[in-house]
């Protein structure tokens, strides 16, 4: 039987909620079995490029990663957020490791090509090219790996790569090896059907209904990449994926927990 | 017998400088043989202070690492500096990957007591802290460890923490395992008798040669703590101890490098 894995991606606004992260890591470092965390940026990166008096690049209502965004980015994921989060997992416990795809060659992209626009240092993860051996190794180690949202392509280029996409990768390519649950923990209780009200949770979404629940509005936003990557990994081995509230993270393995993406 | 351990330091000079760093990482890479890099800062950190209007707190002359400039080192040695080296030394097919010592809890440091003077978030490192097994079953995994000058203290602060003492701590613990080499690297030739001239390099440092060297003028500033710890080093079990220019690392093997350190 396959070894249980749940990899679990927070969002930029529980990191940015003391209380809520608090709560969350707290579960999280309680949580049994192997074991990966991957987080986005919250409003640090913005916050510092501002007080750096640097204007975020828009090209039609896209944010461009250029020279100076990269770097900031490396600085406040990779560094002030990863750090910090590793040694509040340490004080729990929880034998945490910071990484970025860089670090041991785990995640390797390519710099997103230019078509319309040039986004800049933003990448793309290269297909078959997590190492799941290399991080198999890592995990039977008793460690425990913390994602930053930074990649690598290789050639000594790092880049700026979304955090949903990173943990879709991660669970697809450790499901060779695992039998993996992904899970993606943000501010709300999953999707809902009316998005003021937490009781309208939607338990289950197959992916017959995704385009539905587009059309309705229900999924709209940062959603609909979310669920894509949902669909994707569920189509590509990962066992299990759910989308939750990452402050009700210890009721993960009850049937009440966020809304599950279905096959 | 022991595998050989090769721990190298290098300085912020060199950081900065990146011709001297490209030709120092190729090497680096190329050196075979177990091996962990320790680096330092460099002048980043001090100019993003200054573009965020941040003035280093000096009190009798010393720099306080207040909760700003932690979070600033922070995001530079363990974000923007340690992540570059990585991207770059994966470039050269070396399986880097960057720590702080928070991670995996390899590196335990407290915040220094506060005597005449509170230097805010700066830790020593806790005498036996250093998770030797650990770190060999890292290296033994075919990974190189990068370490930035970051630790913790167990309950959740990060800490700034010496990279000299930090590569020093290193040596020692491993040296119950490996046969370990301790090397600074920085930007001269080794401890020179005229320091304006590069010919009059000081072979060996004899430990009953160290006051007279410092009453002499030879051995004066940074060079005094890196010499300590030098000694430190090399009385508790690490087997040679050279001080060096970075840009010779290829010889390293040859008796033409730096100075060593002699009990």
């Amino acid at each position: 039987m396959k070894k249980r894995l749940t990899l679990i991606k927070i969002g930029g606004n529980v990191i940015d909620h003391e209380a809520q992260l608090g709560q969350f890591l707290g579960d999280f470092a309680r949580m049994e079995g192997f074991k990966i965390l991957v987080h986005g940026g919250g409003k640090t990166a913005t916050k510092l490029a501002a007080d750096l008096n640097h204007r975020a690049v828009m090209v039609d209502g896209r944010r461009i990663t250029d020279k100076k965004t990269l770097d900031i980015v490396t600085m406040v994921y990779a560094g002030l957020i990863n750090k910090n989060l590793v040694a509040q997992l340490q004080k729990q416990q929880c034998n945490a490791v910071g990484l970025s795809g860089a670090d041991g060659n785990f995640i390797r992209a390519e710099k997103r090509p230019v078509k319309e626009i040039d986004y800049g240092y933003v990448g793309d993860i290269v297909h078959n090219s997590v190492d799941a051996s290399g991080l198999s190794a890592f995990l039977d180690a008793g460690f425990v790996p913390i994602f930053s949202a930074i990649t690598h392509d290789g050639h000594g280029q790092l880049l700026n790569t979304n955090a949903d996409t990173i943990a879709a990768s991660l669970a697809v390519a450790l499901s060779a090896s695992f039998e993996t649950r992904l899970v993606y923990c943000f501010e709300k209780k999953g999707v809902l059907a009316d998005i003021n009200d937490d009781r309208s949770l939607v338990k289950e979404i197959r992916e017959a209904q995704f385009l539905p629940l587009q059309e309705s509005g229900v999924v709209a936003g940062g959603m609909i990449p979310k669920l894509h990557n949902a669909f994707q990994a569920i189509n590509q081995g990962v066992k299990e994926v759910i989308i939750g509230q990452a402050t009700d993270l210890s009721q993960i393995d009850t049937g009440l927990f966020g809304t599950r993406i279905i096959k």
